[in-house]
């Protein structure tokens, strides 16, 4: 399950302008006190895109607009605030989208239907349209360290830290580099909650392949992070490929698609994960990983529900090896479990063996739980279905952040 | 919805023993250090009994005892011990609770079949039996408020307060009562989480009917109330129904029976309120009212999506009227929704109104936000289906008590 890449290599000091052709910025034009507001991401050319969204029936308007230009196959910018979610914002928010969609068109001398938009941030209040509108008039993205950092910065919202990862591979012995950047804090849910995620590559692809690739990696990365369990309006994860790596266009029959969906899925799980352990409030990355469910899809379900439950994210909080809770999220999941076949491991020290309550060193494990990162193993013995999931604990400041968003 | 009860009376100042015939005591045994930590409930003669019990696939020990013991339709006493759930403690953990079944059935000239056992409190702990078995040696029920006090608080782990209630009707111009005492406060969701209930009735009623109606109230009771979504391996709920009122036997054909159902709801939905009002940590009762959703079971599962919406919790702990947070989880509720007809009020402030915010007063919202108890109102606008859920503010004081619970 840990993703094994033999023949990509994670690159450090560079950004999701590292790929060919893509230019990124990020600025303050007014929707925030200070912080950097409004972003944009530019291909030289057209890039093939793919999508996945929040499964949440109330979807915001920037999603709408969004998803319909997904359906096109190519985009070749993305418009992104925050400090607003244009969500819940009825009429005027739809019409608010479309018109940050034409702005950033004309800017740039784009068609319409080839730019995104994504909002993040407050959701009911409507869009102050005039500096959001002045900003995009003031949009000048670069091929830069710099570019790249002013973008990652401007899509945050409570979030504590950017979140930026990128890989280098080779295809058709071509360099291609994927590349990907984040945003999420809370409301982090399966599913698509509140997060936005934004990945480039300049390898050859098709929109149906490059839709497929996502769908599939999102599954196990993305889709396996909770921070409270509520989901969001406004999620949504594009990535961008534009193809000037100048290698023959990807498909599962290319001898170099597998790695190419390695390292797609080292970027979305260095990306998951880096949004999991920033969870609001937490001090503690949590991963549970479940083996001997009946199929991969329970083993994953156990991990969440474990990962998600508010008393075992507390324990974790509190250094306490509290593993009745453990067990007890195992039993709510809903996947099936025989509770004579669970055994436990609290990083290495087996707390549950069989079903059976083993003795084990408090204080050793007391150390272990003072780590920023703790792994929880739970084994089923029912099959042969993994999963992992990741999560953060819950915490004073959790609450603090949350009872005092909006006011 | 609101319960309205024509014929019975809610009655002050009485206890689980109102009912002719019960006796209970609470004693400290040992297992907690000081507080009382076990319980009897004595019936003078077979009493009919339904129970429903947790939905977790992890069950605890007396759990499993219990629910064979409800199968024989009757139950004559009920041994409870809190400071240890004995769940997860393997095959000894179930020699200990037939043991505490085999002991009480002893102590009061019993069959052991007449005796169902409950447990709450840490998972994962072996019980201490010497403490216990002499514990139950000292029991000596008692027929007053003096003793249904004592049993009250023997029941109780992090709950602050005790939870009873009592009511009187005529079924054939008999009085009948029912009464209801329960313990919880974490670990609360739907489908009974660490939630023990028992519930003494004097009427006349075989068990299948009883089990019928149990099954009824509990739905639209119990099972509406959520503290932090998780789901506990003891929970359950039994009645206990003696028949000393000397009524003729109460049938869905009974002319009474609409009167004993309507009771037995109050009765549930007391108890359940006074559980999630008592939520680990809890500053606020939270109720959330659904109309207009396709089914009441739709109205039902989005009124409980919001109520144990973390997000939303926090805000009513932080008095902030953000309504985009109850909005976003009608939306993930999972239920049929259509963003356009949806209308929320928060007390009687109306917030947003067919899709479209509302601008309201602020100021006015914040002083309803501050008193006791919340009430949020949904409008969907599909259909006919209404449902109510009850929950608490999520708050530091959640996270301390979870934090330290065990250490």
């Amino acid at each position: 399950m840990p993703v094994v890449i033999q023949q990509a290599k994670h690159v450090s000091g560079t950004n999701i302008t590292s790929p060919k052709g893509f230019k990124a910025v990020g600025i303050h034009c007014g929707l925030k006190h200070k912080k950097y507001d409004l972003a944009v991401l530019l291909s030289e050319v057209p890039a093939s895109v793919a999508g996945v969204f929040t499964t949440n029936a109330i979807q915001a308007a920037p999603l709408i607009v969004t998803k319909e230009a997904v359906q096109n196959g190519k985009m070749q910018a993305v418009i992104i605030n925050s400090g607003n979610a244009n969500a819940c914002t009825g009429k005027q928010g739809m019409l608010d989208a479309l018109t940050m969609q034409e702005k950033t068109a004309e800017k740039f001398g784009l068609e319409t239907k080839l730019v995104g938009v994504a909002s993040t941030g407050v959701i009911g209040e409507k869009l102050k349209m005039e500096p959001l509108l002045k900003g995009i008039e003031q949009l000048d993205p670069v091929d830069s360290l710099e570019g790249s950092i002013q973008f990652s910065q401007a899509i945050l919202t409570t979030d504590t830290v950017m979140k930026n990862t990128v890989y280098r591979m080779e295809v058709d012995g071509k360099e291609v580099m994927i590349a990907g950047t984040a945003k999420g804090s809370g409301m982090i849910e399966p599913n698509m909650a509140t997060m936005l995620g934004f990945i480039t590559t300049d390898a050859e692809i098709d929109s149906v392949h490059l839709q497929d690739a996502l769908q599939k990696v999102t599954d196990v990365t993305f889709n396996s992070i909770t921070v409270d369990g509520d989901t969001s309006t406004n999620d949504m994860v594009l990535v961008l490929a534009n193809g000037m790596a100048g290698n023959s266009s990807l498909t599962p029959s290319h001898p170099d698609w597998d790695v190419f969906l390695q390292t797609m899925h080292a970027v979305a799980q260095d990306l998951a994960k880096m949004i999991a352990s920033d969870g609001e409030g937490a001090t503690k990355l949590i991963e549970v990983e479940v083996n001997g469910a009946l199929t991969d899809l329970e083993a994953r379900k156990i991990a969440k529900t474990v990962v998600g439950s508010p008393l075992v994210k507390t324990a974790v909080f509190g250094c306490d090896a509290n593993w009745g809770r453990i067990i007890a999220a195992v039993g709510y999941s809903g996947a099936s479990v025989d509770p004579a076949g669970i055994s436990i491991k609290i990083g290495q020290t087996v707390v549950v063996e069989d079903g059976e309550p083993v003795i084990f060193s408090e204080e050793q494990l007391l150390l272990y739980l003072k780590q920023p990162e703790v792994k929880i193993f739970v084994g089923l013995n029912k099959g042969s279905g993994q999963g992992i999931a990741w999560g953060c604990d819950l915490t004073y400041d959790y609450v603090q952040i949350n009872a005092s968003y909006r006011t």
